[in-house]
């Protein structure tokens, strides 16, 4: 869509970077946000993921990781009781004027991005979305959030609100994954990261790498004595099991920080197919981390312990798509 | 079977131990078990697992969680042309004349247990196999490992044999759940702790608390570099996702230490549901940790981030069930 093609072998083989035609190294960076406020413009916020793209190429990244909701403020603290009052918190096309300049910019780069937004279709659905795109900034993937946390209706005993099963529909596409870089790369969205099925869904199309934007609360808006510690531990934990369980790279991205009196927690994450942390944010505001990923980093784990192929058994398994909720055993 | 049953109200709310017969605590052994030798007998090893049980009584425990395979050593190490020979590490039946003490003395105790142990049934299928006990010493539940781990013929190219697909035919019990207790109680075997399926299936049945036992070599027999550390993050790694992702209690329980030059590590481990590690094992020897475990603390995430009814898709989980091996899309 924007700049020319790219010689595909020269983006399988990044010989620049490796100096070895033979290995696949994405350098990837997670460019976690700080706040954005209400009154921030769209303008405002893409001047900042600019900053930290060029940041990214500076540190040779071909491939930058936005938040979730990466283009505004996370609206659905909010309750409005006509909910078309927030639909202009949503892009109605993307890229549009005030998201153009970021997609040049990758184009000029020449690097890869994802970043959230959210999306009002059309025909009027709304989805809390996220893109992929190559190297020229065209657009190759999609992702609609899958796992919506929270409550339609206002909820008086909360701390705070958390109404993203108000303001979106559950995402219609799945977990699809896409070659790209060189490699199989698939989406997902915050909450999406916490369920093991997210990760299985894209792990049994081969997947390499996982990029998860996310704004989490730093407070647990049911149980106010639940400390941010903990729900660092349980962000790394989610993202370092999906990660193992998977043998693949996942990418998670904060935004951070205080929006309108709402503390997000940071933490973003680059985490190898071991389940390791390789890298780590440590501030609350807007923060490049760069590493360089080898995708056959990956082959270990997918031929030896995680070779679904030989080990799972899912004759065994069926509850987990044929049930949604739990059913407890009847009473003795 | 042995000792009188017992009034199941007292069982529900022991109100010797917590003083308040609202609360529903179960006070678990994890009996860690050092190594057992090829020329240790049955009958030797049973009386190390009942000092490990009174040491638990002393402590309180009404349940005990023993390893995999806890009545001989971790024979799938060694290659044998005709498995027929290896029928002298299989039981055939339960209790036997070797461990009918055992039961004795949970009986006596007013402890339930769980165990592991190589079953030969009695038309010729051979199972890795974990029993459930109630207070009585009767035999309330059985599990039969899902997910072997290792191969079937001699590998060369290992630095050392781990045969379980060859002497186990893989388990064909599911992953079930029982109440007792006052509790819901599931079971799984070793490997079975890195697969997300093993506990999301227990956990669409409400469990409360996974018993775990496990031998896992301090040595990956395909990567010599990869050291005990890491196989010990990647333990904790997989019991406390699961433990933190269904809302469950998760007890893993060791056989550890140099089994015949082979080392196997310990790392006995009791998670909370919010995943973390309350009670961990220091030895790699006989060892038991006790902890109470309210089994109302599950109710917190299994009613919020994890009310699977509210949160889960399965609309979007189909490979899950429908597909065994990973299969990437089509090269570009």
């Amino acid at each position: 869509m924007l700049g020319a093609a790219e010689d595909p072998a020269s983006r399988r083989f990044p010989p620049d970077i490796t100096g070895n035609s033979l290995m696949r190294i994405v350098n990837v960076a997670a460019a976690q946000m700080g706040p954005i406020q209400k009154a921030d413009s769209r303008e405002a916020v893409v001047k900042r993921m600019i900053a930290l793209m060029d940041e990214a190429k500076s540190k040779g990244a071909d491939l930058i990781v936005y938040p979730e909701l990466a283009l505004t403020t996370f609206f659905p603290r909010w309750y409005v009781e006509d909910r078309a009052e927030f639909d202009i918190w949503f892009e109605r096309e993307m890229p549009n004027a005030a998201t153009r300049p970021l997609f040049e910019r990758a184009a000029q780069h020449g690097m890869a991005m994802n970043f959230g937004y959210a999306e009002l279709t059309p025909d009027g659905h709304h989805f809390n979305t996220a893109i992929l795109t190559d190297k020229t900034g065209r657009i190759v993937g999609k992702y609609r959030k899958v796992h919506l946390p929270g409550h339609v209706e206002y909820d008086s005993k909360r701390s705070h609100q958390h109404l993203e099963k108000r303001y979106f529909e559950p995402g219609d596409l799945g977990f699809k994954v896409w070659r790209e870089l060189g490699g199989i790369i698939g989406m997902a969205i915050c909450n999406d990261r916490r369920w093991p099925e997210t990760y299985r869904v894209m792990g049994l199309q081969g997947v390499e790498m996982v990029l998860i934007g996310y704004n989490t609360p730093s407070v647990n808006a049911e149980k106010s004595e639940e400390g941010v510690e903990k729900r660092l531990f349980h962000n790394r934990l989610s993202v370092q099991a999906g990660a193992y369980q998977n043998a693949t790279w996942v990418v998670a991205v904060a935004k951070a920080g205080v929006e309108d009196g709402h503390p997000l927690f940071g933490g973003s994450l680059i985490v190898d197919p071991n389940g390791e942390i390789v890298a780590e944010a440590k501030t609350d505001d807007d923060e490049v981390l760069v590493h360089a990923c080898d995708l056959d980093a990956t082959t270990f784990g997918k031929t030896t312990i995680f070779d679904f192929a030989r080990h799972r058994r899912i004759e065994h398994y069926s509850l987990i798509t044929s049930q949604t909720g739990a059913v407890p055993p009847p009473e003795k």
